[in-house]
């Protein structure tokens, strides 16, 4: 029996780990594909695009953990701005993160659903999708089970029937607590997806955003003991200091963040990489990838 | 604006809660479709299958955790063979939890890497999948980005091209790190899955098992400080006490596990309403499930 590597190579066994192609391959052979990885840290500058100040909601929690999520207008646009009014109210401060359930949700908002409302919040209703010919989507080629079409508009997934298009509930997405319809939620009761795409939920629940920094600060999240993942009297819910708007903040003590392009070539190379991986690792690419798994890449930047 | 409500009525609000029918509709409507869950709690007896003693793996955690992973003896058939001699040789014993990805994997195993592995283990090789003549797969109606084919056999989710068949990377399953090929890995470094489904890993990675009880052991996990989720230096791995089969354990002692038949009625049932949910929360079904969205009810039983 082959002993394991030395711990110098430790990293070499862990599923996804990329050699450097000097060690990975002999000098006969040809380099490896870029890794999904390689194209998006090539991607020029011209292909990042700032977002808006008033789309990053930026959430303080008591344990000390940050968590940035991105505000998407465009679906839902009556829930958003209530979560703008909210924020400026500062009314999130002092509630909880209360239920965390395993492979599903982390969701967060006032528990007691005592604490009033600010004034001047909009009716919200079940307008959960768009009408298709105002989305121009960048199609993907991989089969879906949940909708013809799968792509990405403006810097997000995209789930489309011809139709209508909406967001689709891939992991790190943000949405709108609600009770049985025809109640569609205020926007102040949120939750993250925390495990496997609940795709059933696209179309019935207002998507709101994406979390792009922080994200383990939900996903690492005790789960709760009672049904459904709410917490249990034994266990405390991780309480929430502040959530603020960049654009609440002084120009100068704002985050900056940047999307990739998703129309733009570095964005097309590397949602193709995502579905046939040629790196060394892989024997047999996969020859497709799901809309979930295509994370449109986000990251931090300088002021633009 | 409406005010939030009640808090007898808070779990109302939790996306995927189902109202009581009672409350839920009036008299005048039909009474909702039984949920998936519904479904499941109705099966009976004889659908639901004992697991083997010799397919459970169970391992205490330092913090008191436990987690039941059931394997799987019908693909990588060697892998598991080893698996069952490194348990019996109580190698996992001291060893730990060192890395977890946040949205990809929780990888245990012998950190140092040097360890030496008990004699006998066999040699494994690339054979991550079957025949596909030998796997009669009840077949899944929904398109599936990975594969042509998708359904379940004995009791796993499969997927399957005609000619070869094999398990798909869903959440809580178990495979087993390698290093570049032929490397194959012996079966002594695992990792679970946490996240949505990395389904491109299929066919390159060997799939031994899925955890079956207490996946937000690894799941809940603080995530890794260093590249791939690996525990820094300030970070304090999670201690593997003991890892056992069910079958070494005195009979009385043994846990016993089992799962709804995937052939049977009240899966197909279950599996239809997980596409089409038509409970009181929903508006709009899905019309379709990913095969990772229909998770194979397993629960702990009486002895049988």
């Amino acid at each position: 029996m082959k002993q394991p590597l030395l711990a110098a190579l430790a990293i070499a066994i862990l599923p996804g780990f990329i050699l450097p192609a000097a060690h990975a391959t002999p000098q006969s052979t040809p380099a490896p594909a870029p890794s999904p990885g390689e194209i998006v840290a090539a991607a020029p500058a011209a292909e990042w695009q700032e977002i808006a100040a008033d789309d990053l909601l930026l959430m303080m929690l008591a344990n000390g953990r940050s968590i940035v999520i991105q505000l998407n207008p465009d679906f839902s646009r009556t829930h958003v701005a209530n979560m703008r009014a909210l924020a400026r109210a500062h009314w999130w401060d002092g509630t909880s993160v209360y239920r965390v359930q395993d492979n599903y949700v982390s969701q967060w908002g006032d528990r007691t659903e005592k604490k009033p409302l600010p004034p001047g919040l909009q009716p919200t209703t079940e307008d959960y999708s768009l009408p298709a010919k105002g989305v121009a989507i960048t199609r993907m080629p991989s089969r879906d089970a949940y909708a013809p079409v799968t792509g990405f508009w403006k810097g997000w997934p995209v789930a489309g029937d011809g139709k209508s298009a909406w967001l689709p509930h891939c992991y790190g997405m943000v949405g709108v607590g609600r009770n049985l319809s025809p109640d569609a939620g205020t926007g102040a009761e949120l939750y993250a997806v925390i495990g496997h795409a609940p795709r059933h939920l696209d179309r019935n629940i207002a998507l709101v955003g994406r979390v792009v920094e922080g994200m383990d600060a939900l996903s690492a999240l005790p789960r709760g003991t009672e049904g459904l993942g709410v917490y249990g009297p034994a266990q405390e819910p991780t309480g929430i200091t502040s959530v603020r708007l960049a654009s609440e903040l002084p120009a100068a003590d704002r985050p900056h963040f940047v999307q990739l392009d998703t129309a733009g070539p570095s964005f097309l190379r590397y949602a193709a990489a995502r579905a046939n991986r040629k790196d060394a690792f892989f024997n047999i690419p996969a020859g497709g990838a799901d809309i979930c798994n295509i994370p449109v890449p986000v990251k931090r930047s300088a002021p633009q």
